[in-house]
């Protein structure tokens, strides 16, 4: 036992990160990796084994309680954002340091890209069984296991307003979670209410194009994709005019709720401390 | 980060609401959207899909999850009702103030009606895409997406019959667990047993007519599906007669179930307020 | 408000019941009601809707989250057993005195009755519907909907052995949930935990009979069903023999596990008492 | 009472295990049998009944939440492992003792054993009653009910990584929900975590074989087809090579994963120690 845990001290303190950001930025990696494992894995049972070992309902399982297992690997290094559009919100807020959100998309997309790489190693096989493998478009169309492609009834302006909605939904949603004025929920739950959000985005926005309402879970993977040998990914309608506009107006929605809630709890604060100086006045009168 | 700050400080203090009464109004029309548009959402991706994206059972999670995170957004602020049935038996039974049942009314009808708007926008390609779209009747019912409408097997005495059931049920098990007195769950699980209670409720109680417990909830979609261009949605049975009544019959219900429960809390109270005079006379007898 | 509170006040004080079994009985009434209601209704709603509004899996969910809801509703009165082979094992091994043990098993099944009697009228217009209603056998099995019937595969040997087991995996997942020296989760979860452990029941040994590990549940809705037009629906396989034997074998059971439970938190508690009057008699030896 | 008392007090000490290292186990074949009854009992209604009584999301939802029970049952005796692979985790990283593993391994093996004799025993007539029963291969594949089989699609190669994959996301998030520096989620439901960690795992990487993420969930089980009739269940591809590389694999990816974590809170841990050090020396500056 002593000489294991010798040996235990001497590897981790060579291997150890001093780095916070880096640190902080793995371990988002980490948990994005968690994710996009999970949730493609359930993607790839879903379109391989031709529904008799998933339904969509699995998928949105998978995506949810894979949400919720990322943010319990990470969350208590990184606060578990595994979400660029979530670090950009807190940082819009005010919650984190605005230089957090280029090492934590970057980050975050290297664990989506390396969870894709994880699940294509892992069905592998099963993806040259399947017909009409390693096609964009057609009836096997296993490029939808990593990336989200929007449905043939699919307009622009409709895919656009789409995931404007899903991304608004979980960004309200979470920032009502994790509200340090509103506290609606048990410490150590919102990992799993998160996980609920996004089952339930799933459930509900989830037919017209696959609620892609994470950039770093649909770039990661379709650049995976790019490399592994599927066809023209980048070039489908959805993809190239929806992530950026999309952060745009998830700035915009930012701005219209979350100051509200802001707003409240820094007036009851106001409120809280004004009194507090009354009654300090009023005791500083007391006292001479 | 410091020009920020006091950017969004300006811009919360220019939006700010002052009077409560419309705060929590405003919360409970946000928390009534969240519930409406996850659960008319997984209604519009059961119907639209055909199937293929959903089961019965996805609706009933969105409901159920649906009303949790409603809960969430809105609870501490307005008590997070989301149904003027639960405002209204928690009036009858005092806990609330009776000025605000017709706020609270107004402002979740609102927020049904936008949230309907909401998923009619997000799936208004593959609205135009479904056969017989914009139809009340017929083999393409997507006004069903949006408010209930009865079985054809039933009768408009076991419709009504039903409706009181399914209203009950959910206001005795809410009643039970947010009882001040009873207290059977943690602090902060509240949202989470709510959001089961809707999902048993639309597991056994869905098939006659779609459970439609909630007025604020039928009503507002119902409204706006009038307004987008389906037919007569207000003339189909079942809608005309039953929600009056049902509030009033769940008003007799609260009646003799809430009353006990009152009861016996009232009578501990009294019992122990009995011993503590009881003490404290023994106390002034022992002082002298 | 005033006048309200003062009539709600005088009708809660005629309504009250001062004998505290007979209120522990009625709120175990309420309970098993709510579970049979929500339970039932879901078998209701998976058969007359022929697979449309409901899979096996709805059933599995609303009779686990019916349990939860029925035990959060009677739980803090009367301990929310449910089910007369809880009443029993927790008499059995001291935990509850035998004298409630009739009155509980009494009024579980008044409340199993009128909760299949509250299905039987939800769900009236949709059982005169169906093909081949009230018939006990054949293609058209509404009676299923109320009580347990085994599967044509099954023997009566095979029968007997399915409910033991299932009785028994219930009992001792529950007797580690409520045993007071385990005490494996948190306070206010156990309900919740009961509910899963009836849904991976249901999950895995629900294909035999149904999992009639209640027998109030079982056969309270089975005297609704011979009143309300049934067959003979106590004369098929399985129901006369079993609940008796399975009652004993779980007595026997209970003998085997729990004791060895209880055996070793009272060790514990003998050795700490031990280590008290140890130090008791040190701190005695100091002291003089 | 006082009579049925003593009797329970005599019997419990009678039956009472002293050794702890005995207990421990016997108290991990406990919870093992428990997961696999209701793991193996999930499987076993989904290939009898044909899919009418289940989907394989029920599997995956009974081999979460049996696991749940599992670790419920068993964890605070022998902290609740159920898997030889988290056992010898724990141990490589300094966790457990050593000599727990053999015993460990080997009563959850036995109870892996018992866990598929009481469901072979309870689905007795079904199995008999299905087409090609005893068989290993072929249309009517019973023995997939105990153990697991490699999917048709799946080469020697792919299904060794499918197992490392498998195993390794079940260990990271385990020591992720275990870790007592990390420490994401309230005292008590880890069980829970841990459940929807196997769910999760079900849902994505169940298509290849089935998720033999456990190896005395396996073996156990295997052993007892293999005893209760079944053809040569050793001998098919993926058994004799994988379990052994398996634990082998997991062992480097613990040094590669476990250390980080680890290494972080030893820093923090010294860093704080170092603090009370130099506190404590400036306190010794201060006072003479």
């Amino acid at each position: 036992m002593g000489r294991q845990k010798a040996f235990l001290d001497k590897l981790s303190r060579f291997f150890q990160i001093r780095n916070k950001l880096l640190r902080q930025s793995l371990a988002e990696c980490l948990g994005t990796l968690v994710l996009v494992m999970f949730g493609c894995g359930a993607l790839a049972q879903h379109v391989l084994s031709s529904g008799s070992h998933a339904i969509f309902l699995t998928v949105n399982f998978a995506f949810g309680f894979g949400a919720t297992l990322g943010i319990l690997v990470c969350g208590q290094v990184s606060g578990g954002h595994l979400n660029p559009a979530v670090t950009f919100s807190l940082c819009l807020l005010g919650r984190e340091r605005w230089r957090k959100f280029p090492m934590y998309f970057l980050f975050q997309t290297i664990g989506a890209f390396f969870g894709a790489a994880v699940i294509f190693g892992m069905y592998y096989d099963a993806l040259w069984d399947f017909e009409g493998a390693f096609n964009v478009t057609g009836s096997g169309v296993t490029a939808g296991i990593f990336a989200t492609y929007p449905g043939t009834h699919l307009t622009t302006l409709n895919g656009f307003f789409d995931q404007l909605i899903g991304t608004a939904a979980l960004i309200v949603c979470i920032l009502a979670i994790v509200d340090p004025y509103n506290n609606p929920i048990p410490q150590g739950l919102e990992a799993f209410t998160v996980g609920f959000v996004v089952l339930v985005i799933g459930l509900s926005m989830g037919f017209n194009s696959g609620y892609a309402v994470n950039p770093a879970r649909d770039f990661g993977p379709r650049l995976f994709t790019a490399i592994a040998g599927w066809g023209d990914v980048f070039l489908c309608k959805g993809f190239t005019v929806v992530p950026p506009t999309k952060l745009l107006l998830s700035f915009i929605y930012q701005l219209m709720v979350g100051i509200h809630v802001e707003g409240e709890a820094r007036e009851k604060k106001e409120r809280a401390e004004g009194e507090n100086v009354r009654l300090a006045n009023a005791n500083k009168k007391d006292v001479p």
